[in-house]
């Protein structure tokens, strides 16, 4: 581990810092020497997690819903009711706005988006795709695959500030109150990937009412990680659809929300609220799709949850497999960085990821160095829009899927080539 | 039932016609005071069938794949290897050639049809969307949701007549030869919904083949019934891929099957076949919308399965449960309507449906006095584009869903409706 001179690196004279490069450069070394192959870069739950819900694997006991419906056969393309109540109590809305689908919640945002561009949603002068332009705000670090989806419908992405409270409401009022074109913008309401921020009911509250130039102006409301909480202190969402109504906007939020992350994360289900506009329009299109989801796993999901406190109690032992993990990212990044001035990072309360922020202009080098001693990071620029983070500085760490030792040598490494990187770049400057 | 008059209706005198009204009329009122409701609308297994399929409430018995692959995890967007191979053996192709997805092979159908909308395809000069019209062949009597899906995303439906042996050849190449519009062609290869038609080798090698002028001309080919043989004469669908690369278009199809029909038809697994460039194409969309598909659905269906021969005896079972059904759709007609003249049906070897033509113009007219008599019939003209069926003579029966004794009822009685509408129409010319 490094020893901390404790002072800033950009503090230090040039032997000073000729002095502690050649240190770091020699853990550096070692640590090529110790032959690693480590993963830091899946946002994906750990075998230990996916085994708190093998119980799955016997489930659903019965073949007939509450109401008599065969699950095993055709239809019921909202889903099944017990599964919507079930998502109702834990995310605050009604079940009449809710709709359960197959095993995606990314698969939704896209159908979303794509039936907007193709016919035009509630509020809409005409489809998307006879506009001149679609524009999106993308407050960032954000959700790599939030913003590959837009490039791939060529809609124009507008980066916002992400504060630890959400958005920056002031950028985003800039520029959606004018221009037309702006039809979205997407929120990761609570432990964003990857800065873990958990937007405030004030800031939702404004964003929801805020005047937007375009009538059928979308909030993509991804909540990924509701209930993905690290530590006592859980937050409670704020409510989307609650506050828009109220604001007179109510098909302004679409909520997204999935088990991909609570129980199996290629076999959960994934849940779409919305308005009754905004519902009805959805099921009409996906209607034309599909002749309904699959009930059998809903009715599974129904029978393992139990109830909403059943999930929630299900998503403590997630967090006493993971805390420990997040734990070991903030003590080896601590043991390794602090007090050289060259880098922050998140303690999230919640969700997958960690927020490292290196000296600006080393991220790009920092992923390089990992690699090269074998530790694989998330590319640099991944949590910015086109891959492209302006200063070079954003790292997205995320700890859930190896064990416990792998991170704990994974992150020592990481500080080292981040002090590395830091050094190199100050010293040429 | 009906005395058998063995004279065609339209060869009796008036007196005659009147006397057999009479008497058709009598039957009909005894119908309707025995309050039915039945329901032959539905192309759903019964529940006996899909009790068939109950041992998938206890697969899969593994959560690794052959690979070792955690199939709870996310990933693996092509679906899982084994389930593939299946698939492969099964429709005659390639594993490298097959897409495993989720729970619906519509669903998949309208992805390809969606993306070549938005971004165009292998071969395409641009988006679908920015043609000035799209349109598609569509031999009817054809499945409904084929029909509407293409309405719903504003493309033009141009009937051909369907033939015993597949889509009338001459027809589609009159289309298809000259107009760059015409984008597109649906099949039913085999077992077609609702015709029964088989589409055979000599006319499929000529669908493959034919100029088109449009470069990314597609042929959706929805092999929904590949394995549901009622006969033990079982069809064997025509290569598609196969072909079509033999001609020199190895894009021109792109395969769809599932196991709706085959396990349960809303937890069952879809399946896609295509060339290399038409299934690079189709993931890297796909790879925008979803992670992976449900995995552990896939490594049920291969458990449950074993292999391809474990699938065809499943079948055999299904057969053993509906043909008798089909028998006695067929058995009520020939009772109450041979040698009448009025009414032709098919004896299909397998699918879903039988497809009932009753004399031209009154179609609508049988729907309307079996609903009232509490009979449900698909309605009339739901086989052809936008629901317009141009002689009002066509009707599709789905007797797979009703017990056997209710289909029995209800086609006794839906014998007596055709008759009755026959009997009214020709007295008034």
């Amino acid at each position: 581990m490094t020893s901390q001179p404790q002072t800033p690196l950009r503090d230090l004279s040039p032997d000073q810092l000729a002095a502690f490069t050649a240190g770091v450069t020699q853990e550096y070394d070692d640590l090529r020497a110790r032959g690693l192959s480590l993963d830091l870069t899946r946002g994906k739950p750990s075998v230990e997690q996916l085994d708190l819900s093998d119980d799955l694997l016997r489930l659903p006991t019965s073949t007939r819903d509450r109401a008599g419906v065969d699950v095993r056969n055709y239809g019921g393309l909202e889903g099944l009711a017990q599964l919507r109540e079930l998502f109702a109590e834990l995310l605050w809305v009604e079940p009449e706005q809710v709709v359960c689908g197959g095993n995606s919640s990314l698969t939704m945002m896209h159908q979303v988006i794509t039936d907007l561009l193709l016919f035009g949603g509630p509020g809409s002068p005409r489809p998307w795709k006879d506009e001149p332009v679609v524009k999106f705000v993308c407050p960032v670090p954000g959700y790599d695959r939030h913003f590959s989806m837009l490039a791939e419908l060529g809609i124009e992405m507008l980066p916002v500030p992400l504060h630890h409270d959400g958005p920056d409401v002031e950028a985003v009022r800039a520029l959606v109150a004018d221009d037309p074109a702006v039809k979205g913008l997407w929120v990761v309401p609570t432990y964003a990937n990857p800065s873990g921020s958990v937007c405030s009911h004030e800031v939702a509250a404004e964003l929801m009412a805020m005047p937007a130039a375009a009538p059928d102006f979308r909030i993509m409301w991804d909540n990924a990680y509701a209930f993905h909480h690290l530590t006592e202190d859980e937050a409670k969402s704020a409510d989307a659809l609650s506050l828009a109504a109220a604001a007179g906007h109510p098909d302004r939020p679409i909520v997204f929300a999935s088990t991909s992350k609570i129980t199996w994360a290629g076999a959960g289900v994934a849940v779409l609220a919305a308005s009754a506009a905004n519902k009805a329009w959805y099921l009409q299109h996906l209607g034309f799709a599909s002749i309904g989801p699959d009930k059998v796993n809903h009715l599974r999901h129904v029978e393992f949850f139990g109830t909403a406190d059943g999930l929630r109690d299900h998503m403590r032992k997630h967090r006493a497999i993971i805390a420990p993990k997040f734990a070991a990212v903030d003590d080896a990044l601590t043991a390794g960085l602090d007090g050289l001035g060259v880098a922050e990072w998140t303690r999230p309360a919640g969700g997958y990821f960690v927020n490292l922020d290196v000296l600006d202009g080393t991220a790009t080098r920092v992923v390089e160095l990992a690699k090269e001693v074998g530790i694989a990071l998330t590319a640099a620029g991944a949590s910015f829009p086109h891959g492209r983070d302006p200063r070079d500085r954003n790292i997205r760490l995320a700890p859930t899927f190896p064990s416990l030792p792998e991170v704990e040598a994974a992150m020592a490494g990481v500080a080292t080539c981040v002090a590395l990187a830091a050094a190199e770049a100050l010293a040429q400057a």
